[in-house]
């Protein structure tokens, strides 16, 4: 949990990379491809590499994959891939991530009160 | 560009967001459903809804998507979802996701040196 | 098993699927949305949609998900449209797909030996 | 176009490869993996793939890219693989894909008539 600590720590650590992004695509001259149909493929395409890293597990395997050094190293790179196009999508859209997560957990829970969805798969939250 | 400023100002948001969503899951009993397999899917299928707000938009149609209200709403909402599983599934690992991304973003700087990845394309980085 | 059956029976069932799904984007004039990069989106935001079907249940349940004639109903109307676009996509590309396919599992085949792979989910395929 | 015909030429070419694929399970013992959570997933995976070929082409890029023959057999091979998960989710949940494909275009005629549809993206079909 300390991992989680320290990402809080540096106050703005999404828009930090955000900045980060964008200046890594403009010193590379790329922002020629980062146009949001090619960045939301290349999300999609990183979360198809993360699911690959998941799909052969049992349940209990994968509640694991943290302890494997090699599996847990290559899970964590192919999140933080995700995490990149994300970020760099919700920049070039001009779309507060955070803020935009949030509006949704708050919407979800009014469709979703406690002590109707306690337990149920079913109201599980669907967009 | 305001709104990731705000995104910013408070500190630690993605930590925040992430204590915010492990609560939501907790009071509801929802901790069984969110295994890293199940939290993956649901990440992709997240992804897929919102690939389908952009997939028959022409690049200059996506590039204004935010300046039309109601596409503009519903692509926040579908990134907003896309966080919210990104957080989650994080959380759950116990990985720093702002750290993932870093450490991926300084994999990405040695591996494609600006003098080199300059304006081309199939220098994008690939993980 | 009989459906399948049934499937086969009709010769080139894949290339009359082609030729009706060409025929319907022509009627509507849709061949100028249907370029390669929509059309892999739109089969991307598909199976996204059917991982929804699936994301919250246990492996049991998973296994036993077309006895439940609605969730069963859901889920092969998000093959059907899985199938639609990869179809549709591998027409417009001018591939065989069923061709290729055959070509990959061949070269699984080659890849995976039966007497080293038997078992074993790490031998699992990977393209 | 030639290839589609040969596609066709083979009668129930989906069956035959459906029972390939069991088989090729089966003598790997490899059915245990195969529960219908993981299949989707690996079929999410391999959907992403195919997307991170094209992510960086333009549109006219793109549409040329089978004539490029590196790009064009890596385009085909990922083709192929998310053909062969597809067809053997299909099996494992006892799926007529080609029906189940077949009765979506028939629902999507009667939601799409030509006379309303034509040159609309906005009508282009979602599930």
């Amino acid at each position: 949990m300390g991992s989680r600590s320290e990402a809080g720590s540096a106050a703005g650590s999404v828009t930090q990379l955000a900045d980060q992004l964008r200046s890594f695509a403009e010193e590379r001259e790329w922002q020629q491809f980062h146009t949001p149909k090619n960045l939301a493929m290349a999300l999609s395409g990183e979360v198809g590499e993360l699911l690959a890293e998941l799909q052969w597990l049992t349940p209990d395997q994968a509640a694991q994959v943290m302890a494997d050094p090699q599996a847990g190293a290559r899970v964590r790179a192919e999140i933080g891939d995700v995490m990149i196009y994300l970020v760099r999508l919700a920049d070039v859209l001009d779309i507060d991530l955070v803020g935009a997560a949030t509006d949704k957990l708050a919407d979800s829970a009014r469709r979703y009160p406690v002590e109707i969805a306690r337990g149920s798969a079913a109201k599980a939250p669907r967009s």
